[in-house]
């Protein structure tokens, strides 16, 4: 997609925040949060370094609909390219070797400069109270002491349910870093390998197609952790007949894929087999079922029903967050609408295995189309 | 090292937290960032996943002198060992699938059943403003309106640039795995593997020396790229005759070890050469100058005359935090003690290469001991 074009993507959705900054009467709004950020300005900071000693925060994201919005960043942060065009970029000094460290400082008086001279009267000022220090907040009222704060975080996480066809692009493109992982996995995996040595080539070959480093977030598990379902790779070796129970969630530029295959490193019982092919045919009753209209809570049942009363949810939607609304759970009626974006996990558990197969799925206006599309085979 | 010794390191920390408390007529501290809360607490948040979606903070360690200390964390974390005779343990629910979000809810009623019944009384607590989300404070602030806030950022990390024996000895198990990285590249350079590639065998030898995964953030660049001497690794080939420029800063446990090697990958050029030989005869020189009562801005100096006038520190403390106390910078006066420990880096760019040499050190009573030993050569 051309950057033209892609901008007008977050033009949208900027305008629908105007939208409800108006609505709640608000003066501006200040996105903090990582998911919010990604969503609102393309920016995605790298997680996998961890916080930065030298940021308040790596940036901040000012929606102003009278006087413009801002995106301001830590001078290490780079400006993300897509929202150049409709996006003021201002920055604050993180790090100088040249001089005592005062990023507080600099922070605080990019803030003042792009928010405007103080005023005694009372502004409205919505917020991410979950996201945003007290550093931060203190800035603001320094400025405004009779500010009034108002949490819009459920307001920004309603809005990102259903994707836009940029994010669904962009959900593709880490749903294919799932795939290959799984395939990488299917073609290497036997006992005797290590769980981190196997970890490790998924890693590179997802690293190498992406050309950069890609965070993975992974249930890595094999032989009687897989009964759990959960856990890190760990330096255990794969015995024969064991199973490997990989969930992978890679994050590629701010965007989520999620996937679970379980492969065999030997030989197969019975039980096993059954099992695989019980959770497979359900994941693919669910999919089957998935259309507009459909509660969420349909889902969890026709999955519980058909494989397991397993003990998590069914699936989550998936997009800046790697679990977000649907929730595919026994309580929530949520309906499914076109555009939202499903991981279905169906799993089973016995005392000493577990099985679990995931696909991450588009809604479409008449059912599901899959954006994993690796075939599990055990 | 046993358990019980090891909680004493931790419990002479807080002892040290309660005397800043009690000099600061605070009634109690919320610790809150990722650095104080190893520090003080033995948690680790494993950072690679980024932050859960489930989790206001990953924990909060609230430092009573009267009434005892609680480490609240949410109930998907693991609480940490070290501490458990120490520390009081609460926790919130994270997720449910069995019943809508609450964990905002439940962070709430968890904290207030620590901190106690409100009271109308002017308290005065503790805080890191950066690290302390607005929701967290409004918390406290809904129990004791009269709370007055003070920030003990800066005296929290004053605390912890000398390190104690438990530090020094994670601190030495992170830079074992320097030197592995190290030793790894070393033995696999060649022209033909990509950045990324050679990036991959550092990251699984790391992560099997470890038995778990280990965060690592890494300048891995070669080429053109050394010349500006950081970057993520990439796709690209390392080409006959290039540089690899590797800095390596792998976390374990909440510690930082930190070292950087330059190493080539065929023909080497007179002037790299004598360059490569320059930075590391500078640096040596400097680990002998390395003794408490010299100050930083010494080392600084010393380096820059002897090397090259790079446009960097030449080298910062290292803990809890990868950049922290003293800053080996030219206007820092700080007087090195033993017990520091801290990375000198310095650096020779040319126009198109570029050639960085780091080691970790720990200044000890009459001179510096290596931590990172790896002998670096082109």
């Amino acid at each position: 997609m051309q950057t033209r074009n892609t901008a007008n993507f977050y033009t949208n959705r900027i305008d629908r925040l105007c939208d409800i900054s108006l609505n709640l009467n608000l003066d501006f709004c200040i996105i903090s949060s990582a998911p919010a950020l990604t969503y609102y300005s393309g920016y995605f900071f790298y997680f996998e370094h961890g916080q930065s000693p030298f940021q308040v925060l790596p940036a901040l994201l000012i929606i102003s609909p009278k006087q413009g919005h801002t995106l301001l960043l830590a001078d290490n942060e780079q400006p993300p390219e897509v929202t150049a065009s409709i996006l003021r970029v201002d920055t604050y000094q993180s790090y100088s070797f040249r001089e005592p460290l005062s990023f507080p400082d600099q922070f605080d008086a990019s803030v003042k400069s792009i928010i405007g001279k103080g005023s005694i009267s009372k502004i409205r000022v919505g917020i991410e109270s979950r996201s945003l220090p007290v550093f931060a907040a203190d800035v603001i009222e320094s400025s405004f002491p009779n500010v009034q704060w108002v949490d819009i975080f459920r307001d920004l996480a309603m809005e990102r349910i259903v994707k836009d066809q940029l994010e669904i692009s962009m959900i593709k493109s880490a749903a294919e870093l799932c795939d290959l992982g799984q395939r990488t996995l299917k073609n290497n995996v036997k006992s005797g390998h290590t769980e981190l040595e196997l970890f490790s080539l998924v890693g590179r070959s997802i690293n190498e197609a992406a050309g950069t480093r890609v965070p993975v977030m992974a249930d890595f598990v094999s032989g009687p952790r897989t009964a759990q379902g959960g856990g890190i790779p760990s330096g255990k070796k794969i015995l024969d007949n064991e199973l490997l129970l990989a969930d992978l969630t890679p994050c590629l530029n701010g965007y989520w894929g999620d996937c679970c295959g379980t492969i065999a490193a030997g030989n197969i019982i019975s039980q096993q087999r059954n099992d695989f092919a019980k959770v497979k045919d359900g994941l693919f009753r669910a999919i089957d079922a998935i259309k507009p209209g459909v509660r969420s809570f349909q889902i969890d049942e026709l999955l519980r029903k058909h494989v397991y009363d397993y003990p998590h949810h069914s699936g989550h939607g998936v997009g800046t967050m790697n679990h977000e609304e649907p929730r595919i759970t026994p309580y929530n009626n949520m309906e499914l609408q076109a555009g939202m974006v499903i991981a279905l996990e169906p799993a089973i558990y016995r005392d000493d295995y577990g099985i679990r197969l995931e696909h991450l799925l588009l809604v479409t206006k008449d059912g599901a189309e899959q954006l994993t599309a690796f075939d599990y085979q055990l």
